[in-house]
């Protein structure tokens, strides 16, 4: 089923535009181009408008957000919107600082997003207004276990209906939701979460998924989160004894450039949860 | 023939100041250390000037420019003129937006560039105001086939004539070319084309052979061409099944470091072409 | 000894703020992560404030500095000393440019430092005025061999009394000192000066060593100064013919990730000097 949105991307090779932090720039640009599709970075107020009208998606993330790339966030995701391009967001650390919440909330008011990808903390912010960001990790109390599932299912599906964004909240066990129709995905290995970038390159993967898949945001931002947690658990059975988390990011990205659409067919491990409307 | 330009580098160990954009700058600093020289990159205006006079050459880059960096490109590239150092240019993007195209354009006014590398559509942008740029990658209408070579080689020169600068386009066959002398480039692999930066990366390379060898520009930038071009071949000699485009970007850099003015001059494979005065 | 301050961050988990550049800032958050910390990274002056609070330690790195990110420099020294918080200096370059210089300069008289590291060249010029910087590479007039050791240990000890902060010169011998005690450090390998970042990232890991060993700051500096040496040995016992300096940046931030207390104190190599008071 997913290997579809992956063969889409292959046949189409969108391009993607990046307004992301300079953190793990360079990781999402190269795991871009591991997914079949070609990055572009970009986040002056003067070009973001053009730049994002030759692309098929956009992917903002307000890691390392400064007054300058702001507006461009706002400029980009609007014109995206007029033109109907698909659009993510990664909320890297709201809840850490007002610049990054109060950025968050302002997107989320004037842009309409696609997909909206963070991890517990963040999500909770945004919909909630209350939380207990610890930097840009996840707060432990926030960390979704068994009993707590269902309720974090339901939750991630109601900020759905109130943003028209489908929501991934990815942790130990991860969620993407729309309002109507959850996936429950039990891919994915503790060691992703030793090293930098993971949840920025996600969300870049996540917008060439939707940018090939954009009448199907659900299933393909879906798909994107498996492609991860697959790449991420192969990953981990290529390390030797002296590898560490450095080797893991460079077997991660490996791993995302030898995925087959076979591969993520067959081994996307989810459960499907259907709402009322 | 190469060779000498390499060991020039290991003699002289220049340092090169980069004005570069984020996403490959990482890439920049390590392949200028694996080419022997010293990287330092500075973008602000306060200090551009400044930093580029102790260094033996400038590197600029238009990737993620913005509204603070391109005056200190401006700047730092008139400085570097007043005192003679060679002066690189990398047009990324340029007709991806307007403002990459102008401020690629202003530069090659204000500044005598040494050289100026870039992919075809780049290149064809500045040359002749047309082109039908895909984001940073060349455009497919662009690519050089065996059928075009020799009229790209002579645009290339011709560009080279009006600007003053070695004119080095880079894709399946690289052309390196001043007014009266092209090489003809057949070093490379396509699996350059998989990751991010190899452009970027070439440029900074560029400068680091140019800044050892400035009275021999048009040799010193074809030498980077092979070098860069002898690297990616290596390297992908060593992939193994599991490695990706993450682990052949370390190779790369590995190969340019473990690069010997011997290889270089066994390995490069090119052909020269005069032209009429 | 050391050991012991390596088991705190492991205890601790602290959050490291980091205003660094954006050359190695990759290398600098998965080296913390490595270090068992966790890193965010953040210099808009609308935020660094607070996102300083929340964080263990502030580590500030003046490369790539530029207009927008002095002030939060300045604004998050002061905030974290009015916290409590250790921090750390690394001036990248100063000597290369009056604002490096300068700022580094200032941020010593306005923020209180627990830790200020740089290569010789870098730490000469703040406490003299004087120096000949080469970029951001030590100049050769400034490397410390056995003969001036002595007379080098007593300058960083001076420059301690001077500042309040413990002084750490890095190089093939490295000093760690106080106004009262230095540590000579023996462990490093020559190969760290091949790759971009190995003084940025021993500076962000010494900002995770002091978080957790608040109150035992010039034995937590000297542990990160040996940790690194330790993993800078270990990283080239990894490489093989082919690997080069991409590679060995890779081992070098896996043997961090896999550095126990055990082998950091078995494997640390240092003599301590007294001084009198």
């Amino acid at each position: 089923m997913f290997g579809e949105t992956l063969r889409n991307i292959e046949k189409k090779g969108p391009v993607v535009h990046n307004i992301t932090n300079y953190v793990t720039v360079n990781d999402c640009a190269n795991i871009v181009i591991a997914a079949k599709a070609s990055p572009i970075m970009s986040d002056d107020a003067g070009e973001v408008e053009e730049i994002t009208a030759i692309c098929g998606a956009l992917n903002i993330n307000i890691g390392t957000l400064n007054a300058n790339t702001v507006p461009s966030m706002f400029a980009a995701g609007k014109k995206s919107n007029e033109l109907g391009h698909p659009v993510v967001l990664d909320p890297v650390g709201a809840g850490a600082s007002k610049l990054r919440t109060e950025t968050a909330k302002g997107l989320i008011e004037k842009v309409k997003f696609s997909v909206i990808r963070g991890n517990m903390s963040e999500i909770k912010v945004l919909a909630t207004g209350i939380g207990a960001a610890r930097g840009v990790d996840v707060s432990k109390d926030d960390v979704v276990d068994a009993d707590g599932l269902g309720a974090a299912v339901r939750f991630a599906a109601d900020f759905s209906k109130k943003t028209g964004a489908v929501i991934a909240i990815t942790g130990a066990t991860d969620i993407v939701a729309s309002g109507e129709k959850a996936y429950i995905i039990k891919n994915g290995h503790p060691m992703m979460a030793n090293i930098t970038g993971s949840g920025c390159m996600l969300s870049a993967m996540t917008a060439a998924y939707i940018a090939a898949n954009p009448d199907n945001i659900l299933e393909a931002a879906a798909a994107a989160v498996c492609a991860m947690g697959i790449c991420g658990e192969r990953a981990v059975k290529r390390m030797t004894e002296r590898d560490g988390n450095s080797s893991y990011r460079n077997y991660l990205i490996d791993e995302v450039y030898n995925l087959t659409p076979e591969i993520l067919d067959s081994e996307s491990k989810f459960e499907i949860m259907y709402f009322d409307k």
